[in-house]
């Protein structure tokens, strides 16, 4: 393949499925929603990977989440929960892959590129319904029949290929690839240095993962009030 | 059903739709996007449909598609045709229904709304690859797989009334159900006061509809040079 957009989101994950898209296909571009997420940092971090990971282009585009509203991380009024919870957690996003799979399908059109990529995982997936293989499925199905591309007999293709991987395996790969984990930000609500709060469900699955790889983990943590 | 959340640009088709919304669903939540489109009119346009209509909400949700480009809709680059073309057209905007649906699924989700309307049509649909059924199938499979509400066994629906009616029974069908067609907009490229080209794809395919329902034509047209 000569071209794929990589949904970016500054993280962990994207930044693997990053360095894995670079190792197939000679061009990536890179897409960053902005969508009011809480921590800023994030879009900074995205810059930085990109960068680093020799992306042919960064796009950051800006869609405000916030009037939908309904989800910890976009709507002010709802805290960033410290402890698991059953069932599918307030961090989840209405529709969030759905509207960044459908933007980068645009762009993707635009480009003429073969394929998109996304971090999406199903095993430390938070029970996020759009997540699993069979929403991915449906999408790279919506993604034959919505373009120009898939009318002409080329359809968009959809990789998710940390899909099946535990967070160990998606640390190790990266490590394999050049990422440099330094660069990225996983915690749901970071202090103003970027630092993780290291309770969240994201700062954990990111802390256990590293731990399991058995390599040292470059996060920084905010301190702890004793 | 009680909720639905209806895709409303300000045109003939979703004007109407809307309408048999509201002769369906109590409850019905209008959703404009403003995604930079050559005619800021059409807002306005669609602002004072969903008032005279009755709609329950109504939403302008900005997002900027110049940066994807590829349409004489989105990218003051390209000129919009005055005359028919072979295959997809110029104005198509690449994955905009896909993103349209994505975002009113995003809002349907979190309103508990039971279905979205879109107002696509597959007969005069100027061969845009996302108007056509199989893309709205996918689509409602997808939403069954995307969102909270159909993993718990409640599928969001997706509806196109519209789908398979010829424009001059749009028309009729608006009419009988109230709509103020001098209110809508449809031509893509309108002069400062909102008055119509009568060349493009979308003035031809409004005014044959008027002539072929025998009703009077409410849309103003430029004064054309002799």
């Amino acid at each position: 393949m000569t071209k794929a957009v990589v949904l970016l989101s500054g993280g962990l994950d994207s930044a693997t499925t990053l360095a894995i898209a670079r190792s197939e296909v000679s061009s990536c571009y890179a897409l960053t929603i902005d969508y009011g997420q809480r921590h800023r940092l994030e879009l900074e971090a995205a810059r930085c990977v990109a960068q680093a990971l020799g992306a042919a282009g960064h796009r950051v585009a800006t869609f405000d989440f916030s009037w939908i509203g309904g989800s910890a991380l976009t709507d002010r009024r709802i805290q960033v929960p410290q402890q698991p919870s059953a069932g599918i957690p307030i961090t989840y996003v209405p529709a969030r892959n759905t509207i960044f799979l459908a933007l980068a399908l645009g762009w993707a059109e635009v480009l003429n590129a073969e394929a998109i990529y996304i971090g999406a995982n199903a095993i430390d997936y938070s029970g996020y319904p759009d997540c699993r293989p069979e929403f991915l499925d449906a999408f790279a199905q919506l993604a034959k029949l919505a373009t120009r591309a898939g009318v002409e007999g080329k359809p968009i293709h959809i990789r998710a290929p940390l899909l099946k991987m535990p967070k160990a395996e998606i640390i190790r790969t990266g490590i394999r690839l050049g990422v440099d984990f330094a660069l990225t930000l996983s915690c749901y609500d970071p202090d103003a240095q970027g630092r993780g709060c290291g309770t969240c469900d994201s700062c954990r699955l990111r802390a256990e993962g590293f731990r399991n790889a058995g390599v040292p983990d470059p996060t920084i943590y905010q301190p702890r009030a004793e």
